[in-house]
């Protein structure tokens, strides 16, 4: 190993996340990245399989979280509906991955996904391998199927919904309230 | 043009089907496919552009049927919620699309995809399509944003739910049924 670079992966991220944007994904190279950092490439890939995990590398620590936190929903009294724990979840997962400098990057990280259709496909298949995660989890609490499944899927398109428009959304208003907000409209809309 | 093959494109899609689930999707060739059907490569490639099409050469019909449906049940009266009028549309496309032959197909069809990563992101894609699409049709129908995206969403988790249960159960009990038990579920789990 190398010497010891400070905070060599948030570097590495930001500077590729610019890139990225400023010239496309598929014109960035590794080397353009970790110069930008101030980095070799070395250290790029000490931190990162590839250009794409700098944009998916945080999927298993948003999974855990968000399980971890959901499970801990349920716990509460009165027992919340299972989608309401998952409200609960997504938002605390927010106030928690999604704020300071995390936020411009999630931000510059969504205009890059949009704009390219591979990217676009990696990110469904991360938010189905979430939805599966958060079913899971309901189920060893005890919630049945379909409900365990139906209330992961319906959480996985509040986060979708909510996360869009924040990106989207002049101002400060932290995403956890988009969260809130973008439950209380499923709710409505699916009319009960 | 060739001359004309009664029923050719069904023949392919079921002897494609069946040489998918025997063999596997990637060992099985379009000569093998041709031969099962008693026909030519030259008229597979009339009907179908790769292997992968005869898989999801039905993405688009299924498309428009839902998109038509779900703006023909929100004209009912009393108008009906954004969900519950996708609903309705479902269950009305899995009772004109899943029926009689078609059923076994959807079967087969379910089980190599399921077996196939690659087929199975193709799958997702499908899906978010379709959302794009319903949600679009109920925007134009007055439904505001976000209620229109999540009215969508929550409709093909619907489906996608119902889809699953129906394939793995026996007997002989309408899709449709499902469909309309999955949607009874997902107003439970989501709570009002």
């Amino acid at each position: 190993m190398g010497r010891w670079e400070p905070n060599a992966r948030g570097r590495l991220q930001k500077a590729a996340l610019e890139l990225y944007a400023e010239r496309g994904f598929d014109a960035t190279t590794v080397a353009e990245i970790a110069a930008r950092a101030g980095l070799t490439e070395r250290t790029f890939f000490r931190h990162f399989a590839d250009k794409r995990e700098v944009l998916f590398g945080g999927s298993q620590a948003m999974e855990e979280h968000l399980v971890k936190a959901t499970v801990s929903a349920l716990a509460q009294e009165p027992g919340p509906g299972p989608v309401e724990a998952i409200t609960a979840a997504l938002a605390e997962m927010a106030d928690e991955l999604f704020v300071g400098e995390h936020r411009s990057l999630a931000r510059h990280r969504h205009a890059v996904i949009t704009a390219h259709p591979e990217l676009r496909e990696r990110e469904l298949i991360k938010m189905a391998s979430l939805a599966a995660a958060v079913a899971g989890a309901l189920r060893e609490h005890g919630i049945s199927e379909p409900g365990a499944s139906l209330a992961a899927e319906a959480g996985t398109a509040i986060f979708k919904v909510a996360f869009e428009r924040w990106v989207s959304a002049p101002g400060d208003r932290p995403l956890s309230a988009f969260i809130h907000e973008t439950a209380a409209t499923l709710k409505s809309v699916t009319g009960s």
